[in-house]
């Protein structure tokens, strides 16, 4: 399937100059919204995971559904203060501030294999802060999977030796 | 099954004196998880529908495996300034002030047949602006699937003739 022919284009957002890519016309359409997490399931069916960890809140809307197809749990990452049992933390650089995920404490046993999703990888600074949680609990990232992939700002760097697939890469804005 | 032995207890979250039911268990058994959504699209296939709207940010997690399931589209609510595009608005009530879910404007055609979900019913509030936001648009709410409900809260009150199902509820505290 084209994913990419379900992607908007919508200008100046978040502010003027960034031309943000719209995943919401992709989650409308039932053929590609069942496609996306069948070809992300596909992809990582052989990764053997033991649970999909996602980022708060676009990352929800597939992760949810990749769990359920790979026959998984399901973890929430979520903004600081959201989780209301005991978490753990990982802060992440914005272009102004810091910003963290968080998850709850108890939810991988050491050793655990995750699949890691959010919707779009750009410059990696959520993505590389998962990592760093699981990680930092014991536990394996044995693949991350976007649907989304702004290649041009090389997020990818930050994902150095993990396994990543991207549904729909674009090479430049 | 008996989704309830997935609920967690979390005394004094996010305020002292509330217990806050914490469904990321539920979430992450892969059985309860694959059975929650199974439950609720059996209930939701005679409606018909013709897309899912999730409310920001838990609602999503089941919110996409349903759509998935029942073959239809995803439309996320979300909170103000998060979605690109022309958005429509409903506000709510809170304790202390008020707030907001917008849609994408052009999300919803006139006649629509629409499963709204979140994972809680509580007083209501969320759930009545996701209602206006859905008829405001000239749609139908064809039903109303929540994971968890605070009976004692009282929060059907509000949805007065909308069809509603959960999977798990609490008549007291």
């Amino acid at each position: 399937m084209n994913f990419k022919a379900y992607i908007r284009d919508i200008p100046d957002f978040p502010k003027p100059g960034i031309v943000f890519k719209d995943i919401t016309p992709l989650l409308l359409d039932p053929a590609a919204l069942d496609a996306a997490v069948a070809a992300l399931a596909a992809w990582a069916r052989p990764l053997n995971v033991d649970l999909v960890v996602a980022a708060e809140a676009r990352g929800f809307i597939l992760g949810g559904a990749l769990a359920r197809e790979l026959g998984v749990g399901f973890v929430p990452a979520r903004k600081p203060g959201k989780l209301p049992g005991e978490t753990v933390s990982a802060e992440y650089i914005l272009e102004y501030g810091v910003d963290a995920l968080e998850m709850h404490a108890d939810a991988l046993e050491g050793g655990a294999r995750v699949l890691l999703h959010d919707d779009l990888l750009a410059t990696g600074g959520t993505a590389r802060a998962l990592v760093d949680l699981v990680q930092g609990r014991g536990a394996v990232v044995a693949g991350f999977g976007f649907l989304v992939e702004l290649a041009f700002l090389n997020g990818r760097s930050t994902l150095d030796g993990i396994d990543v697939q991207t549904l729909i890469a674009y090479s430049g804005e």
